[in-house]
């Protein structure tokens, strides 16, 4: 028995986006749908119970920040994730691959792993396929990724060639030590960059391995929006219909919607979060920057179409009093509402499939939004 | 018809301390009480929803800080703090004359006000008692305070001699100038340091202006804990009984209970949500910091004797992890720990004098907290 299994409900006549059910240890999820980024166990600012009143639903963790602090075995001794952080819904955690490529430095990559130095202390470290299984089976979250190598977008290609076929052996080495298959499920990486062969070489090599899911990789690294659509529209085709497809590291609004259109099904992404405590907002009518000194005297929710905790009961004046005074609940706040955003828009979306119009779902929102205007102001 | 009311219930028979009610234009509160700071509008970390979770009734705000960001102004066109801050319970600001003489620089002491620099910008300011209450007036919390001058415990005899004085017509200078006595309580601050006879004097000039409540100000500011006990000791028999009595910037769990015994009914500091921040929580056997190495793989509560949404859902472990990482979740946890542990600290001093036992409580507490060894670590 598989300790996840995607259910496909129907899919969108006007653009075959997938609407679907996912099942995993922790409760049932319908999907497309938006996964809050928790990096160090905890959503930031957030607390689990403000995280269920806003409807997310699966949470995501990452491996190479919780091996370094607290470290994976202090995780493991509470009972797991879900106990020490006090969430009993899902969590995915990813594989630490992108933070080895993204955030260390002096890495070297070899057949047997990646050596590098902690981005915290300097200290050298090693991550091999079977210690970022054996970290993430400590940690115990419903869905864990293999360990991949994370090549730049505009890598040459044999370099990409090389890597494809070294993610696709160390994601052979990842099954071989995952341990608990019975409760965690382990997804595959499909990576191979903008090349639509090498893409359909990492695909068939995955899918020969049979994963319980698979993740397009290598995306939202800074090329533009049309071209992670391009790889979208050869990549996703090529992955089984009966398996959740997670797009990574993805999080703007127009991105998710694009990203549902070309048959993905989970998105992760720290923007909401990240821009939150920063004072910028998400909102129907585009990007607000509530902690800008021309809303000092507005008196006016965040957003005026939105019903959520924060737009109920506090102004854009308040707010931008607490972002201008680094005060923490401001912070709260606008994460709060950026989360309800985008949690609600992935609401929105399934909406459309159900209802057969996800294309015109996506003209109305781009409209109002504004990301069809000159110098539209995206994420 | 005044703004606010103190209805005195019984007092304790083995210490005199008082079981009271205070009655305000934003609902009636048992006293003693611990009132948490809330300086620019927002009780750090915690959400207004949280507050009346915990039981807290009055929460304070700084006068002086609003003043500065975001101006009273915008509060008074927001419609007035409470709705600012989204808080339907009763607040207090103080006057801003403790941070004038705390926080500022280059202060000049005149008899029409305080000449000095803003602690942000450098910016030249001028704070006079008709200021501060038209601040206070456009701030409208429920309680207000006269502006005062707050001289150093040790303030020489002549000095502290003249600056009573000064503070008693500033008093009446606050009084003449405030415009909303029908909705807002202005309080008198009793000064005098270490000294009976100007305590004394102080306690006579304010009562004679009949303010609605009395505050006993110029303590908790270096001096000894003991010298403290003593000058309450003189001063509130000084105050009439039918009037609210407000020792400022008292948080420490021994000093709430000392100055209950000696006839205080509210107390404010930002103690248990400014140690908060560094990890430090107050549990019933004494100061706990939970950010040290030593918790890094205890999974047991902050305090196994406590019943808070922190200790029932969450372990020394997690939090010292969301600490030491400086995760914002930790300071919510560690605050609403904090207050909840002076708040039922209060519940449980005013059941003691319910049932005429609180110098018994005192003991069992000193004893269990260890405020009785040597070298126990107060706050």
């Amino acid at each position: 028995m598989a300790a996840i299994r995607y259910e496909l409900i129907k899919k969108d006549k006007q653009t075959g986006a997938r609407l679907g059910i996912l099942h995993t240890p922790h409760g049932s999820y319908e999907t497309p749908m938006f996964m809050p980024v928790g990096t160090l166990a905890t959503v930031k600012t957030m607390s689990p119970e403000e995280l269920k009143e806003l409807g997310a639903g699966v949470i995501l963790s990452n491996t190479y920040h919780l091996w370094l602090r607290p470290g994976h075995e202090i995780v493991r001794e509470a009972g797991g994730l879900h106990k020490f952080m006090n969430w009993d819904q899902a969590i995915l955690t990813d594989s630490g691959g992108f933070q080895v490529f993204s955030l260390s430095q002096f890495r070297k990559i070899e057949e047997e792993g990646v050596h590098f130095r902690n981005h915290l202390s300097g200290e050298k470290l090693f991550l091999s396929p079977e210690k970022a299984t054996e970290i993430q089976n400590a940690l115990g979250a419903d869905i864990m990724m293999a360990f991949d190598e994370c090549p730049p977008f505009d890598a040459d290609y044999n370099y990409m060639k090389q890597s494809v076929e070294r993610t696709s052996r160390w994601a052979e080495r990842c099954l071989k030590a995952h341990s608990r298959s019975h409760d965690q499920a382990l997804f595959g990486i499909v990576q191979g960059g903008g090349n639509e062969d090498l893409r359909k070489q990492s695909a068939r090599d995955l899918i020969s391995l049979d994963f319980p899911g698979y993740a397009v990789g290598g995306l939202s690294v800074g090329e533009p929006k049309e071209e992670m659509n391009r790889v979208l529209e050869f990549t996703t085709p090529l992955l089984p219909e009966n398996k959740p497809r997670y797009l990574m590291g993805v999080g703007s609004p127009d991105s998710l919607i694009d990203g549902a259109i070309r048959g993905i099904d989970m998105f992760d992404c720290v923007l909401p979060t990240r821009i939150a405590r920063n004072g910028t907002c998400m909102t129907s009518s585009g990007r607000l920057v509530v902690k800008n000194a021309k809303y000092a005297r507005d008196f006016r929710p965040i957003d005026e179409h939105c019903d959520c905790y924060t737009c109920r009961n506090y102004s854009r004046a308040y707010i931008r009093h607490l972002i201008h005074t680094n005060e923490i609940f401001g912070f709260r706040l606008c994460t709060y509402h950026n989360l309800h955003f985008l949690i609600k828009l992935m609401e929105q979306v399934r909406q459309a499939i159900r209802e057969d119009r996800l294309q015109d779902f996506r003209d109305e929102f781009f409209e109002q939004y504004g990301f069809n205007k000159p110098n539209a102001k995206n994420f």
